[in-house]
């Protein structure tokens, strides 16, 4: 990729006359598969040659004969949250060392694009996949792991369990999150989820649903509300739903971190403050939580460490044949995380919902 | 890719057998570009020939074939940076309307990525790039456009005006916010410009000189501070630089809302609260920025335009001659937002300063 080159490009042919060997000893020398049964001398020579002709071998061809392009695909559901940034640099860590590049496609929350965009990195002859957007029934991701394709699921799963996932341990840092509303005095905690057809969104309720019955606390469906996506909007949408339904409450578990930053600035219309007359808490610890106003209490993952998780495991299944590989189901642990978003309930809100 | 498929694969010639027809046949009537060539009884036949056999469509293959990938490419140098995100989706939202895929590649900041990850796209056939990485300096972006692939870069450009750019008009809106510090009576006011190397840096700082010279305040080299990264922990660094040079100053420009948030950072860890002490202000106007404590004042720009434009251009240039491309630089407009982390200097540090 030096300087312009307008006219006809140059064949692998032409490399070959020029050096005077066969082609197939150039493609050989060019290939970093079989590069080493070609002598030092022919293979500088080629490369001299390459560099004269300004010639571009052509990765689309060399796949088609190697059958390797040392290139992975990351999908992810919505590129805007910042959960998915430090997993692609995870990934992007281990797929590196390995000599690979790693590339990307955004599904914007819709399945019919992750389709799309799965079809386009097989027939692009990618070596592997890493799909963050897995819904919990997600035909295409079971089609390319039966398929034989090596793919990995990161931060959410499919309730098909060959196929491999690195996600998080959330029950028990959710239950120090309802302890410590308990232990504030709230008795009415409720509950935006995620949307149920998320493996993230089910463990995150059932955690809910589980701590909710063990502490000093009230367990109600009308407590529960659930967003469609995880999103601001979805977040400003479901509080308001949860204020009109007149159900009372002292605080607010969101699902997500965006879901409660949609859920502060509703609040706020409604002339309620955080923490003086709703606790609220998140999921996640994104980049710039702790600045909030109020700072967020919310749990910590890793999403830097979940993307290596499950680059390794990738790279190791792209090592063996589909019938070696063992589906492994990687979690990793959580913790809470508590700052100036939760505080005891005021005595009159209290008093109000006994 | 529904369901296993463990045997040898089908190929285009067993779809040909069975269907009765010439694979040619069958390869044009599987290419969008050429199926209307086929009438549509045969095409119907190899439609059904495809499904029965479970055969997929080489796209590697087709590429060679048909010079068509459907793809286009897209390269940031930070994902983490939420700058980037409604960028990937104003392009996302162009290329879908002309049934392409846009893949991504993030460089981490590193020209040699660049080059390696620009490589891969142009080895896997895509047919159009948008560069969110590009230096002012950048030979690889220079070389792919010379070489005839379109290209476009976004937020930032080259100093090479050949390779069309879509960036924003910043003089305007950081000629505001000087005129806004100066009126609420600050005359040192420090600036942490971005790394010289960035189109975005150099403009923002001419900008910040322009201006300065332009009010009631103090033009001194000695104010300003250069990062050497669009990061947290170098707006944290350079603050720590600022204070530690002695020089004195009531407010803080920094050249991105990232450089802001280590900024804040580090004034806290001296004591100094913000705007009481200093006022601080950003740019770009990042998602969740308005609830900062204090909320920031900074530039608002709209990255999801950004990439919509820069899709634009690439899609008309993709459809014409490189030499009939008309190599366009869009600024598209920026605003001043005026938030609580500015506030006139107080009477005491004013005084000292004076």
């Amino acid at each position: 990729m030096t300087g312009p080159s307008k006219g006809k490009r140059p064949t692998l042919k032409d490399v070959a006359a020029h050096v005077g060997v066969h082609y197939s000893t150039v493609s050989r020398a060019l290939d970093p598969a079989t590069a080493h049964r070609i002598t030092d001398e022919v293979r500088a020579r080629v490369l001299a040659a390459v560099a004269e002709l300004n010639y571009r071998h052509n990765a689309a061809a060399a796949t088609l004969r190697t059958k390797s392009s040392k290139t992975i695909g990351i999908v992810v559901p919505d590129i805007t949250n910042s959960l998915f940034g430090p997993i692609i640099k995870g990934i992007d860590s281990v797929s590196s060392q390995h000599g690979y590049v790693a590339l990307i496609g955004n599904t914007d929350n819709s399945p019919d694009k992750e389709g799309q965009l799965i079809s386009t990195f097989l027939a692009r002859g990618i070596e592997g996949l890493i799909v963050a957007s897995a819904l919990r029934e997600d035909d295409v991701v079971s089609a390319v792991a039966h398929d034989g394709t090596p793919i990995v699921t990161v931060n959410s799963h499919v309730d098909d369990d060959s196929v491999p996932s690195v996600s998080y341990n959330v029950r028990p840092s959710i239950g120090a999150l309802v302890k410590h509303l308990a232990d504030l005095g709230h008795r009415r905690i409720a509950f935006i989820s995620g949307p149920s057809s998320w493996s993230t969104a089910e463990e995150r309720l059932a955690a809910y649903r589980y701590w909710i019955g063990r502490v000093k606390a009230v367990a109600s469906d009308d407590l529960i509300v659930f967003s469609r996506e995880y999103r601001e909007e979805e977040g400003a949408r479901c509080t308001e739903e949860l204020l009109k339904s007149g159900v009372s409450f002292t605080a607010l578990m969101c699902a997500s971190d965006v879901l409660a930053f949609g859920a502060l600035k509703t609040l706020e219309q409604h002339g309620l403050q955080c923490p003086a007359d709703i606790s609220v808490t998140g999921f996640n610890d994104v980049p710039m939580a702790e600045r909030w106003s109020p700072p967020l209490t919310t749990i910590r993952v890793d999403p830097f460490q979940a993307g290596k998780a499950a680059a390794e495991i990738l790279f190791a299944d792209m090592k063996v044949t589909p019938e070696e590989r063992l589906p492994k189901h990687v979690l990793l642990p959580a913790s809470m995380v508590v700052r100036g978003s939760t505080a005891a309930p005021s005595p009159l809100r209290r008093a109000k919902e006994m």
